[in-house]
C-alpha cells in the first residue's frame, strides 16, 4: 500500500471556512489537490492509497482509496468533503475515529500519532536535500511525509527525523505538495513500467 | 521553452460559466489545474512554459510564463483569468490576438492552426499507446499535446498523427491531464539530476 501524511499549518481545524475562498482559508486549495493527486486516476480512483491530511497537529483526515465512494477532482466538491470531516472531529476521540463518509474518517491525532497509529511501511519525507527518488528503489509500502505551502517547522522536523527511514527527493525544482504526490505516484506506477 | 496544448471538448468558449460550479462548465476546473501544472511553482513561475488551451476548436488561450503576472494556483482564481481571456476572444481576428491580461492572449483559432502558429520544437502527442517517456531523450523544445477529460475525436487524431513527431506514454496508468503535465514537467526538469 501507498500513504501520503500532508502537514497542514493554516487550515482551520474546525472546518468554518467559505467554499468560495479555498485559498483564503488556510489554503484548503492546495489540500483539495493533494486528495485527487493521492487518490484519483482518470475515471477511477487509486484503491492502493490512502492519504492522511493532519490539520494543526490536531486532527488527522484519512482517506482511503479502497472504500471512498463519489470523490471527484475539483477542489470546490472535495473541500466540502474534507469540511464535513473537520466538522466531525469534535465527535472523534483520540484514537476512535468519526466516519463522515465512507472511507473517510476523522481522528483527533496530531503528526506524531499518526505516524505511530498508521499501518506500517517506510516512511519517506519528501525533501529539497534528500537523495534523487530515480536513485532509489522504492520501498514495498512507501509512506510518503510532506507539509502544505510551508516548510514544516523546527519541531515537525525533530519529530520526522525520529521517525523517517529515508530522506528523498523529486527532482531539482520546488513544487507543490501536490505536484510532489501526482509524481511520486507516477514514480511508483512506473516502476519496471519500461520491462513490459 | 516547454509547450503544452490541451484540446478542451466541453468548456463554454464563451466564457459564460459560473465561478461555483467549474466541474459543470465543461470541467473548467480540469484546465485550471492543468494551467497550474504547467507554469506554477512552490512560489515562482516556470518561465520557460507556455501552455495553450485551445477550447471548442476555435478559441486558443496562450498563457506565458515568462510574462504572466499574479497567477495564483486555486481552481477558482485560475478560472476567473481563463473567463476573462475567452469573453475578449470577441476581440480577436484569427492571427491576432486579444491579451486580456500580461502574459494571457485569446486567438480565434482553431487545433491545427495553433499548432501552426506556435514558436517550433517537436510535437509531441502524450497517448497511453506511446513509447515509455523513460525510454526517449527528450528533446530541446518539446510540445506536448493532450486533450482533457475526453479522449481526442477521430478526427482530431488524424489531424495530430499529420502534426505529431512522437507518441509518448507517461506510464501504465491513465491519468488525469494536468496530472500528466505535472509528470512531463518533472520528467523535463530532473533530466540529467542524477549527476548533479
Amino acid at each position: 500500500m501507498r500513504q501520503f501524511v500532508v502537514i497542514a499549518h493554516e487550515a482551520p481545524a474546525d472546518g468554518n471556512f467559505t467554499l468560495n475562498d479555498l485559498a483564503g482559508a488556510g489554503r484548503i486549495d492546495l489540500l483539495c489537490r493533494c486528495v485527487n493527486s493521492a487518490l484519483l486516476l482518470s475515471h477511477a480512483v487509486r484503491e492502493n492509497v490512502r492519504l492522511h491530511i493532519v490539520v494543526d497537529d490536531t486532527v488527522a483526515i484519512e482517506i482511503d482509496g479502497s472504500t471512498v465512494r463519489h470523490l471527484h477532482p475539483d477542489e470546490r466538491s472535495i473541500a466540502a468533503r474534507l469540511q464535513n470531516a473537520l466538522q466531525a472531529a469534535e465527535e472523534a476521540i483520540g484514537y476512535q475515529p468519526v466516519e463522515s463518509a465512507p472511507g473517510i474518517k476523522t481522528y483527533r491525532l496530531g503528526v506524531a500519532e499518526t505516524l505511530d497509529r498508521i499501518e506500517a511501511g517506510t516512511i519517506i519525507q519528501l525533501h529539497e536535500d534528500g537523495t534523487p527518488i530515480v536513485e532509489q528503489e522504492p520501498p514495498a509500502d512507501p509512506i510518503f511525509v510532506l507539509a502544505d505551502h510551508q516548510s514544516v517547522t523546527d519541531t515537525e522536523q525533530t519529530l520526522l527525523d525520529t521517525h523517517c527511514d529515508q530522506r528523498i527527493t523529486l527532482g531539482p525544482q520546488a513544487i507543490h505538495a501536490d505536484q510532489a504526490i501526482t509524481v511520486a505516484n507516477n514514480y511508483l506506477d512506473t516502476e519496471g513500467f519500461t520491462q513490459y
